[in-house]
């Protein structure tokens, strides 16, 4: 289960980066729900390259459907969405086969796959791969709106700008979605600007990205090894370049005492409800109602034009690299729909584990 | 798989904290691997309340091994430890059969279990069940040592006392196991006072726990869904206290630039090592060879003694609580064999898959 | 996952025939499920050495519960079930350490698991085993019976003594657990004289059972891997005597052509029902509202008295083997419950795949 | 993890009879193993419609490798291949939107997926994704071969006509791949007149097939669940004209005592062996070093011209059926490469959860 996510409903991804192709397969889907093209291209557009922040190489995703969809809904059986490579320029990465970008997975991918791997754009390891991720994340997105459960990602932190955290997830949502970049508030140009300031700089940005979910029932997830924590987490370290996930008050619970870091628990409108949301929504695993909200450490795009120190790992011998090709200066704007996505898939096997595998079929 | 980690080595835990019994079944173990039941106690006993500053009711974890050991060794069917639960004063938890602690598991577990589940010392969301898992975890520790493979966890951070994060991870262990506390530096009174000082104001504290592994094959891992980052996180999330895991920098590199995040690659004794680890040891989800080094946030003990605002969940109505019984005012000394033994089983799992069945009996 | 059997619900087994105990960890079960111990104790009785046909060996089967029930019904959390083994006489085993029994597993384990392998009694392999999941397998039954879902095997075939096949499993059952012996039609007297026959002889025998399930809900199952006949195949070949099984006609269709071999549909008040069984109520893998009907072959115990050529596997030579020891000169009276077991637990684990994990629960 | 097989390897099929393509995802291949297009090309070959004894739908299987290869070898990540479906006549199955065909999973799908399926040609269900599989296959058979592991499958009975068993595998495939059918005596004759004869009558024939193994070391599979027998069984069901599996002597055993069924163990040029292979090579779960052999039944293909009676389960109405369109009058010759191509794919996934990720890659 090398390339795959999930246990009822299961996304399993494809491709190298200057393959034919990068694809997903959805499978475990109820039957019934909304294949909605239009949608999936929306989904695809925010995390395609769209400025200077982004790099050059822009895809056209003409993405297609070869299973599982039948006259516009799922059929119940596995759905898989190809998406062309059009847009390669191999020789960019010529210098790369034996020389290993810092930080990134070129080394790593040598010591498991002995030289056979994909060496062209980072091959499996690149995020291009998302892309299929995106495409199957809409499909899941939109049958959790249709019962009412809502997933949104954004800028939390990056290059030195601060976005607001989510409080009211539902309504925080509109926000983000109507900006071209994703946050709550209106920093667009401040962000934009930090990054090209580091692009111009030969260099490159990290930050932290938040991710919201409202309108789950309480009694998802488990104890243990199948904490929502757990599975959450598992899900969003696929993606290469974040490094860090804290549900809640997070890392900052360690300055915390337990009278200032527990939820205290109230009635509203004789529904059961905490006063605050430190744990994030998640008790011993288990949603307890309040949205779920957890952050996330993206590291700096570690492809970065300016000369850096490195080995040639075939040759055994210290070599210096100065990138060429075209790379992001910053991936954080398009890894917030992507971490939507997989939270998407995430969700909908967590529901169908849990009330059954019709239960977005809404029959 | 609910109560169960892992693909070709697996644990499952079970047991509920006022039940018979607590315990684990490890199955797919190499067969012939050393079953060394003073070893076995002895990482038991750090997990064990020893002072002051922990929960009075301290069990005298006299396992029992029911299966797949045979003449010290293991066989390479199921090894069960089953450990008795032999100090219980139910009684304790009798005001909680309907009163949700917050921060606590008591109203998810309703939500889940719809009043079936065993409500007395939080059931089997209770830390009791760890036992199980520091006892499984034992065994995989030696065997990964046999190997050269050596883990170990710290106190990084509680109280404001901060310890020295790692930095030579083979020779720090050394310092941590000779410590009544778990930390590198010599901090034990302080962090112990800190503790105690929550405790008088019938509080509790989090913090920060590191873990450190060295002497990993580089390789080891997958991109995407089974990255050593995600499997690693999805096995610390079953720890109820743990709220967020930050690989290297983690959420540091927010406040980084690539050319300053970035762990440029160098020869070493015509080894490729890298010269900073900011990336803790993965790179794309793959071991580097260097060590994996990780943080992960401990929220403050939920069970307190000062007084909460909180519910009774089976009348729908707001209550105050005042706990009493036997509580810890802070986790974070006893969760840290408790990682180290989730990570030492992960490890046995993930070189099993990498290099076969037999990989860590030395035949 | 090697002794652990499912997906939602899950079954571990562990244990040796002549260590402390042998038990199950039952997984995933809805909460609030009848824990019935007078009903478990019946079923392992059926399981249990009965008379002259049978090892002499009788272990009386003194269950314990260490976790997942309380007040009598299940949690929800991993119910863990221990059978102490009382009834031990090692030295019978002697002289199989080094020497294979022919067509048993001794040869096999000394294979995978290079001479650590417990070798009393056939160690893990033994079918000891089995006590564990015919005792979780109860717990199963129980539950489906209250959705109005039954399942149940018998003997079809034995020492030249033909059974009736299932016609009307739902009034077949009361016939089969009505006797000492696993038969639809009264004839006990002479398959316990067809065993005891072999048994004279220093023999053993083999044959034919059938289980059969009816209440079951068209529409479970899974086209292609998780085809409900695939997924019944491997939870049976689990018991090491069965070496076949067929779906209704099974074998029998290599003579019918397809006018023959189909099973024409049919209305029957307002219920689309087929006038045939001959697909044992599995189409394309999925059920389809027919009873399912299928048959194992089970191969003559191995263990027998006769002297049999076999080798001594650690000396490298050739030996002669003649038993002493306590051995069944049929297991296929005992092997009828165990199948049933298995199967119940199998289901459980099908409609909570299907229908959510609340779907026994019965709220 | 429903259209999944495997857990170190896995394959993963998709498609529907009439959408753009069937395909299929293998995973967790060993990097460095060839891809040879031809090969696949020729496995193809011999499952495709060859003369009058098969339909007149023939696919020319343009398959296009979309990931996973570089250079003719395995990356190590996953290898997509996809089949367009070019030759499609839907018209041919507007009669059985609402139609049962007896005996096919026209209704179960109806109960599974509630009208949503795609109902041209059986969609998911059809023959067709078994053109992946032979693909995915082809690639795992040249891998074991070159570690000197051999699988075929011949037809052992069909119309009357009974082949030889196998009885030395290894060069008993050489004569059925010779064959335009496989089988190993030259029979091909017989066994088309019989499927003609059925087919000029408008109905259809079933069989029995086998499947041989030779190469396997001892020591492969487990007790219990991951039982080599029962991996082998829920692979096989996939196929949906597969009704039942015997190993060995299989049902045969019912007839035997011990005496007559036990394998003695023998040693020969320093090997242990057994004298006969009753057992199909397989001892409690796990091999012993024979060849691993079992039959399968196969039905007769359920859609034949022939008037038959069933249902309109949407209208809930009793009707005739007399099916036009291309159909097979027997699927027997076809099935044969797609079990040989099933049992590849489980060994290669088997070897590698054993002896590790990179066993077959021969580094």
């Amino acid at each position: 289960m090398k390339n795959t996510l999930g246990t009822s409903v299961t996304m399993t991804v494809f491709g190298e980066s200057h393959g034919p192709a990068v694809g997903v397969v959805l499978d475990g889907l109820a039957p019934g729900l909304a294949v909605d093209e239009a949608f999936i291209a929306e989904r695809l557009s925010r995390r395609r390259p769209a400025g200077p922040a982004d790099t050059a190489r822009v895809e056209p995703d003409h993405f297609r459907i070869l299973s599982g969809a039948w006259q516009g809904r799922t059929t119940g059986t596995p759905l898989v969405i190809v998406i062309p490579n059009e847009n390669v320029r191999s020789a960019d990465y010529d210098q790369l086969a034996h020389v290993a970008r810092p930080s990134h997975a070129d080394y790593t991918a040598e010591m498991k796959y002995h030289g056979f791997q994909d060496p062209r754009g980072g091959g499996h390891f690149s995020g291009r791969v998302t892309a299929g991720i995106v495409a199957a994340g809409a499909i899941c997105e939109q049958a959790l709106a249709a019962k009412g459960i809502r997933v949104a990602t954004h800028i939390l932190r990056c290059g030195g700008v601060e976005d607001a955290p989510f409080t009211d997830v539902a309504s925080e949502i509109g926000r983000i979605e109507g900006r071209s970049f994703p946050l709550i508030r209106d920093l667009e140009e401040q962000v934009e600007a930090a990054i090209l300031a580091a692009r111009q700089e030969q260099d490159s940005l990290g930050g932290v990205i938040q991710t919201g979910i409202c309108g789950l029932p309480a009694g998802l997830g488990e104890p243990w090894f199948d904490s929502l924590e757990g599975v959450l987490a598992r899900a969003v370290f696929a993606v290469g370049g974040i490094k860090g996930i804290e549900f809640g008050a997070g890392f900052g619970f360690a300055e915390l005492r337990g009278s200032q870091a527990n939820d205290p628990f109230r009635m509203q409108d004789g529904r059961i409800v905490t006063a605050a949301n430190r744990s994030g929504g998640i008790n011993g695993g288990i949603t307890n109602g309040m949205p779920v909200i957890f952050n996330m450490a993206v590291k700096p795009t570690p492809s970065i034009a300016r000369k850096q120190q490195t080995v040639d790992f075939v040759e055994g011998k210290e070599v210096d690299l100065a990138l060429t090709g075209r790379h992001d200066p910053a991936i954080i704007r398009r890894i917030c729909p992507v971490v939507t996505a997989l939270v998407s898939v995430v969700l909908c096997d967590q529901l169908a584990l849990r009330y059954g595998t019709d239960y977005l079929a809404q029959l």
